[in-house]
């Protein structure tokens, strides 16, 4: 038995994408290259079984009002154990989830919603947001601690509606659960796009989205999610919260800014009204080589601070580019886009390179031409699916995939991301790598690489996202090399945070982003203040304990409530 | 004797503007004959004194280790009694003032600050934190409610320095007391500018844009100061509480934004890391007329989702035109420019003209022309400062001093702004035309002026900005005009909100945009979890009573301590 009440293609449970997709075998290949080049020796044995996970029977009964909406069955159960991270990953290679999920729901409404948390509050519960799933920070794990009776992951996947759109204002209202595909299909008629492509774009939500500060599509001006959003409502244990439509607004704090970032601990996301693009029509795209890093970041500086405002601006350092097999370990690559639904981008592109230029880029002046003259159809088979542009675009849709080859073959591939001010981001680069490099050497015993390319970059600062890749056990042993990377993970916060930047720019915070890193970083007062508002909010601690903040102390109680 | 303490120019506590400024012989023509227009039969006595106004004594004596920063002159107490909205001067006209601060405090670091809680906890005082005083919704008024022993007026002027400037970020470390003149200037050596020109900027500070997400210059994309705050410095009676400096950040909601907006309800802003410009060398602008309002917002909707960001996008509604001086009753005035310090705008200009033109708008494109080949000096004399751009800009600088005038004349002269998404635009347009103009008709029993104009466009909708003139008492009668005013304020309020819109887009909430306004726009549920931060942050209740918030209750005892 598989699932009995989801409605969506069956997920692949033990890693990224369904069950019905996989690496091509020249993926394969390459993949299996990568490994061994790292000194793997372990050939990945059969995938993970449902019935070979020893899972605890819920410990909680479902009541007669909700059991037409909760399932226990393994497969649910186990899709709603672990997010997508590393450690997830190879938990589910070691055939174990010591918490699993007692229950998951799939509401259908707001109504079900309320019913559960009724349910939640009666019975001791903690209630999980789950949209879909790909949280790489445990934001998704049922491991609460504290003393809840049970735990519910409750799956949004039936709010996935479009339910009206503003082709005036270019907005929508849309349903928490949506999955970036679903969305998209619906806004797609009206020509317009939400344009917002995490890496995680198939496999998350709307609601996800916001609730984790999701960064997406544009590496400029609107870098996050936050921006896109118009308004938002949140079912909360306290009741319904409901902020107004508007284009801005000085009228007190942002009440939208409260629940961007909350991470499920003050409620369900159950729609938003959300900021729409027209679909571009115009685009330009370049590569850029520069001889060497420092030349690349100042002439990424030097654009960001141009307010040209590119739509893509990811510099990959010397190691990413060799690595994407776009450089030859000495020089950066910057892959530049524009694009518009309104204007062609002549004189954008232009003074970007010309900015690159004066700092040491240089590029194919053709390819360049060749992309501005597109049309539409450029979107499809142009230049910018091609040429190093376009295969940095495919690993970057692909790489996730590749984890499931990679992980039972004992590989550890993660990658961490933060942000920094231009005045600290050399320290902060050279510091990472140094850092976070030992800590790699020292770990695993074996070199590492370990690459850097900036997601989005802002007048003030880039936002670098690393990616590393090392030898976890050479015999492809699961344990130790879990709590190789847990060490890892740590060193990782500890740098980014202790250098002065951010312990994520866009993967949230989660459970695992907490030590050595989001603790750290938070102003002690502002966490304060958030947990004041929280228990207006959700009085007995129900929503997604540990995340974010501790898992709120409560009396041992079947209704519990809040101890200050 | 006028002040003891502050170490500014004098201002004039009775309206706009310091001591030694006044209208200019023309101006007081034009407002002379704009009053005599409007009915005004009586000519304005001598301007208010401040043995005039009867205060009552401070009802606590201030205590030694606070007394050399403690004043309670007639001048510190009057100037700190009321903001500057319409209301406010009124009240100043009628030599009036039952509520002014028992003392005011002139704090020169934060010491001094955390030494003012100290005392207001200890003896149920109430703490107002006042900028420059230019509030126009009794933001600063010490009228608190509740059971508050005292209220203490701090005002921030020594905290007015640049701390630190970041060049290679372009950011700034900027003290919450600094006029906006002052900042600037400290910041001209270095070629930057923060670029935040509120109507108020001579005379208001960054702490308080900050806390009353202010509107500035730019009428697109960064349109409050919210978007240059990278990081704050607030210290709260429970301690401080600092954000970290980061171009971007994804963990967690954010912190600044609970701060931003927070109108000294938290605490004081006593920093922040402000984001800056490069001083623009390159500048564009046009005029553009409309035949009517319709073809006009169309034009602008067109703009403001195209992403050129104009600097400069004010739609002068054809009664605003024509109050300007630059239109003729049915023609709407577009003031549209861009600004760069990196390249120049042809492109930019020209496509915006082109959509213009796609919605009947005209415009001298010699003007044009012209405006575009300026050189840096076209920052004093060029083009910017000519024509209908300039006498327009020259209009919104010197209209407060206006009112200096016009309120002795018994002439209500006032704004009230908002926002509202394109597909509700024209309702609201229409409706609040209606609806005020109809309250005006019938509070003042004649004809008024309503106009409107846009000061901030956004992709999803704009900014309108309603400025009314009015007969308020032809006999120069204050009490009965402020009683009108009340009357006319309470139904703009309940006007733009019920019409969905925002009852302030930059002017804060206050005192006065409570009742039929922010009262029923925000989430109740947000209203009660911002109570519970609060509640963290300064847990007497000693911040600002009574502003956004209903005043805490509080036991009445010496040391207030909330009660739930």
């Amino acid at each position: 038995m598989t699932n009995t009440l989801a409605h969506r293609r069956e997920l692949c449970f033990w890693g990224w994408g369904y069950t019905d997709q996989g690496l091509t075998p020249e993926e394969e290949t390459h993949v299996a290259r990568l490994a061994s080049g790292l000194g793997a020796e372990h050939k990945p044995g059969p995938a993970p079984r449902l019935e070979e996970f020893d899972l605890a029977a819920p410990r909680i009964a479902a009541p007669d009002n909700l059991s037409p909406i909760l399932s226990c069955t393994p497969y649910d159960r186990i899709t709603h154990g672990y997010g997508k991270s590393f450690g997830d990953l190879v938990r589910m290679q070691m055939r174990e989830m010591p918490n699993p999920p007692d229950w998951v729901a799939f509401p259908r409404n707001e109504e079900d919603i309320a019913a559960l948390m009724e349910f939640a509050a009666s019975s001791g519960a903690a209630l999980i947001p789950f949209g879909g799933g790909t949280s790489v920070c445990g934001g998704v794990e049922p491991d609460v601690g504290g003393d809840y009776g049970a735990v519910i992951s409750v799956d949004l996947q039936y709010l996935n509606r479009v339910l009206e759109v503003d082709k005036t204002s270019r907005a929508a209202l849309i349903e928490g659960g949506a999955l970036g595909p679903e969305l998209e299909a619906d806004l797609k008629p009206h020509n317009l796009t939400l344009r917002h492509y995490p890496q995680s774009f198939e496999f998350s939500t709307l609601g996800g989205w916001i609730a984790t500060r999701a960064g997406g599509h544009f590496a400029s001006n609107y870098t996050h999610v936050d921006d896109f959003v118009e308004s938002v409502r949140m079912l909360t244990p306290a009741g319904v919260m409901v902020s107004r439509r508007l284009p801005g607004s000085g009228a007190g704090p942002s009440p939208d800014r409260m629940m961007i970032g909350s991470e499920g601990t003050l409620g369900f996301i159950t729609r938003a009204w959300m900021r729409l693009q027209d679909r571009p029509r115009f685009r330009a795209s370049a590569s850029v080589s520069f001889p060497g890093m420092e030349q690349a970041w100042s002439a990424v500086r030097a654009i960001s601070q141009a307010a040209l405002f590119p739509s893509n601006c990811r510099l990959l350092d010397p190691a990413e580019a060799m690595m994407n097999g776009v450089g030859d370990g000495d020089t950066a690559l910057l892959v530049l886009a524009f694009e518009s639904a309104d204007h062609p981008l002549q004189a954008w592109m232009a003074r970007a390179l010309e900015l690159a230029g004066d700092h040491g880029g240089s590029w194919d002046q053709a390819a360049v031409d060749r992309s501005l003259s597109g049309s539409d159809s450029a979107d499809e088979d142009g230049e910018h699916r091609q040429g190093a542009a376009g295969q940095w675009r495919n690993q970057f849709l692909r790489a996730p995939y590749y984890r499931n080859y990679l992980t039972p073959a004992g590989v550890i591939v993660d990658t961490f991301e933060t942000s920094i001010t231009w005045d600290r981001f050399e320290d902060l680069y050279q510091g990472v790598r140094e850092r976070v490099g030992r800590s790699l050497k020292e770990v695993t015993g074996t070199d590492c690489m370990l690459s850097c390319r900036f997601t989005h970059i802002y007048p003030d600062g880039p936002a670098p996202y690393f990616t590393f890749y090392a030898m976890g056990s050479r015999e492809g042993d699961m344990a130790s090399m879990l709590s190789r990377w847990r060490e890892i993970k740590l060193a990782a916060n500890e740098a980014v945070v202790g250098l002065g930047g951010t312990v994520t720019h866009h993967h949230a915070v989660g459970r695992d982003h907490r030590p050595g890193g989001y603790d750290d970083q938070a102003p002690p007062l502002f966490r304060r203040a958030f947990a004041g508002a929280r228990r207006e909010l959700d009085p007995t601690g129900m929503m997604n304990p540990g995340v974010l903040v501790d898992t709120p102390d409560r009396r041992a109680t079947a209704r519990g409530v809040l101890v200050d």
